[in-house]
């Protein structure tokens, strides 16, 4: 890309790699919000999704080191309150615990992270260090994924309450409570990053961030798959047959 | 573990993560040494494996920024100078070029990493990113992998020079030059390791860190077998149908 973008322009190419690549697209969120899922493949999600969960404010307050400017970080650190919460069993990760909980899974175990699929955890770790070491705008526009979440958590919500007894409106918890925090931390964002992306340079190193984004949510779905569909699940990772892990 | 092995059992402890986890028990090195595998799925094996190659001397390179001892560095440069040769044409990312060149690769497209499969990079940036913050013994038995290498890379020449007439010993030349070095290169490192991890929780992160690699080993054959074998390509990887990044 050479040309400087409008916008309008860079909203819509930024929209357009969630309408490609974003991972509402992929096989398994379709099986799991369609209920196709086996217990064991749901287990296996709220698991592996637990180590991304956690890992995120740690990303948050790697941007936040980034930034500059006070009212930047009071910003950006509502999203650390938001996972985090104000006391012990508040906050989104809390309530990721209650699914994992509700799913049958011992919350030591699930917060050990034992039994974690290796591909889950090196893309997890590679979006926070992306958030490290490249410039802040491309850590801000790498949480643009978040414009495409309302959605996916809605046909998850609605999908996964329909066609699954073991989970509930109380141990769905966090997808209740998660799309208006998503919305006004993506509208934040876009407007950031639509501001301050000026150059055709900038410009595609936010919509690389996000593409980069894409491919983070995307292999921890492709190792699910083929480690929990297909069954060819690697050493080390959690075995639903030996009940490890399980209340 | 709270008990410190002797150097006897320490070695055994370390060959045993390589009998149980090494990707010589991988289904892909089976299926591609033992001329299961399609043209394309050679193919995507060294396109991807490229990007491993290429950042073995990053690797090392972030290996030598940790050791203090000249005499170490200059154990560990030769690990380097393997890779990357004396002049240009010459080491094992050149030859591996010539693999990915006989496969019917355009070397830029390959060089440019283009159509890499995010869980390969993911993969080998989590190994270079291990041997930037871990303790340089962590580094050190990191490497350890080498140790089983010798007979993988028999078994992967042998198979492949035997079932498919795509490549030769001239396009396969990286493997006729690779065991002497990973000999070579493991005796050091395993040396070094069982002289240097004295404590119990040293000899436990030294086994942590071995299995660690044999993760991200392992987690780029998965990663192929979905994609290729199994045809589940995510999105932005190499198509073989598009004839993209071939001559």
């Amino acid at each position: 890309m050479s040309e400087i973008l409008s916008p309008e322009q860079l909203e819509a190419a930024l929209r357009d790699i969630g309408a490609r690549r974003y991972h509402n697209l992929h096989p398994f969120h379709r099986r799991l919000h369609g209920g196709q899922c086996a217990r064991d493949e749901v287990r296996a999600w709220a698991l592996n999704r637990y180590c991304y969960q956690a890992a995120i404010p740690i990303k948050d307050a790697t941007v936040m080191t980034r930034m500059p400017d006070a009212g930047l970080r009071r910003e950006w650190r509502r999203r650390i309150v938001d996972h985090d919460g104000n006391a012990p069993g508040e906050g989104g990760i809390a309530r990721w615990l209650r699914l994992t909980e509700g799913l049958g899974f011992d919350t030591a175990y699930v917060e050990s992270m034992r039994g974690i699929l290796p591909a889950t955890r090196f893309a997890v770790d590679a979006y926070v260090r992306f958030c490290a070491d490249r410039s802040l705008l491309e850590a801000i526009a790498s949480s643009l994924t978040e414009l495409f979440s309302p959605q996916i958590i809605g046909e998850r919500l609605s999908g996964m309450l329909a066609h699954y007894d073991f989970v509930s409106p109380e141990t769905m918890a966090y997808f209740t409570m998660r799309p208006p925090q998503a919305a006004q931390d993506s509208a934040f964002a876009l407007a950031y990053v639509l501001e301050h992306a000026r150059t055709a340079e900038q410009q595609q190193a936010c919509l690389d961030a996000l593409t980069f984004k894409t491919n983070v949510l995307w292999v921890q779905l492709d190792a699910l798959w083929h480690a929990y569909v297909d069954g060819h699940i690697p050493p080390g990772a959690w075995r639903p047959q030996t009940g490890e892990g399980l209340r």
